[in-house]
């Protein structure tokens, strides 16, 4: 089978599995959100804060991708947060089989917002549908004010843009209204949000965005 | 065929691609290197320090590859430096044969040192022989200290382990010696160097190393 047949089948094939994650999450009425970064753009750092943030409100659970160890979950676990770890091995994205897979070992007791923590990875999660309503992207400030048309496909699909690590704004050459209308013209729908795990700017913002989003699941 | 003996078939004609890529390498004494990271790292602001501080002692060109816009060819030609960007469409790497298709179109002028600036991602570009000496991978200090061990891979194969960023070490929480070990781990002969554009601190240790291995090609 010539390469791009075989991306077609898998691509397929994953649809298949997002489809039947996509049932359970809405039987369950669970919202389910994929964040998708480069590394180190805060993805872990932010569900932390939106653990503190949001306890006692809404119950959380995770799923955490990675190429190698178990830390990021054991850091959701250390602020309360029931995390598994879905390790790659090589691969550089998660996929919807994988996700099912992660939730039947995981047990997770019943909650109403399931992060989906993909790869740090700004290229290859994109395609990969894993049942969710919706993708965020993080973008931080050190990163620079260039990514979005140099990665168009994730600031499209993404619903929600965070601009992350704020408090570093003063030391580096980012220009956010540049971010904002490259964001505006690959996708007009997309929520920009500002936040700093440091500062905890925006971080009430967008637990608030998880808590409407999940309040319009009803249930 | 199944989707592993695809991937090695595709990693085997790589490697042949790599080889003449090689050859031709070694027999017009340019010395490649392979540049790896997430994005916004610091690769294109690494080469812009490297043109200035090498202006007149070295002959420099760059091959970019990037998913989408000409923007870092065009950062390096403002700087004097030859650089022609490959766009890798949905891509996550560059492979030999882009490379080798590249420098036919680019057309460079006899030049001692060759950069490939590869995708801004720690996984998909690690597999992939470009040809080149070596692999140099840049991990900016905002990223935090635990990546090496979260991507293993690139940091076992790269001969240089830049820590780029470092005017901005007051201002996050990064343990530089927790990085040092753990890329001791993973490649004891890993050189290890500290840059910052802003400071212009490491460019000329970088640039040395390059000469001097420049140099040891002889001609």
């Amino acid at each position: 089978m010539p390469e791009l047949d075989l991306r077609r089948q898998v691509l397929a094939d994953n649809a298949v599995a997002a489809e039947a994650l996509r049932q359970r999450f809405a039987a369950s009425r669970t919202l389910v959100v994929n964040l998708i970064s480069s590394p180190g753009s805060g993805k872990t750092t932010l569900l932390e804060a939106t653990a503190r943030e949001l306890a006692g409100r809404l119950s959380l659970a995770a799923v955490e991708g990675d190429i190698a160890t178990e830390r990021d979950a054991e850091r959701l676990r250390r602020v309360g947060l029931p995390a598994h770890q879905i390790l790659t091995g090589g691969a550089c994205h998660l996929d919807a089989r994988q996700v099912a897979r992660a939730l039947g070992e995981a047990a997770f007791p019943p909650h109403d917002v399931l992060f989906i923590e993909n790869v740090g990875n700004l290229v290859c999660p994109t395609s990969y549908d894993l049942g969710e309503h919706f993708k965020v992207v993080l973008l931080s400030v050190t990163e620079g004010d260039d990514k979005p048309f140099k990665y168009p496909g994730i600031f499209s699909r993404a619903a929600v843009t965070v601009i992350s690590k704020v408090d570093l704004l003063p030391h580096v050459a980012f220009d956010l209204e540049a971010v904002r209308e490259q964001v505006a013209v690959l996708n007009p729908e997309a929520e920009l949000l500002l936040t700093s795990a440091v500062t905890g700017e925006g971080v009430q913002r967008w637990c608030s965005l998880l808590a409407e989003r999940r309040a319009a699941l009803g249930g």
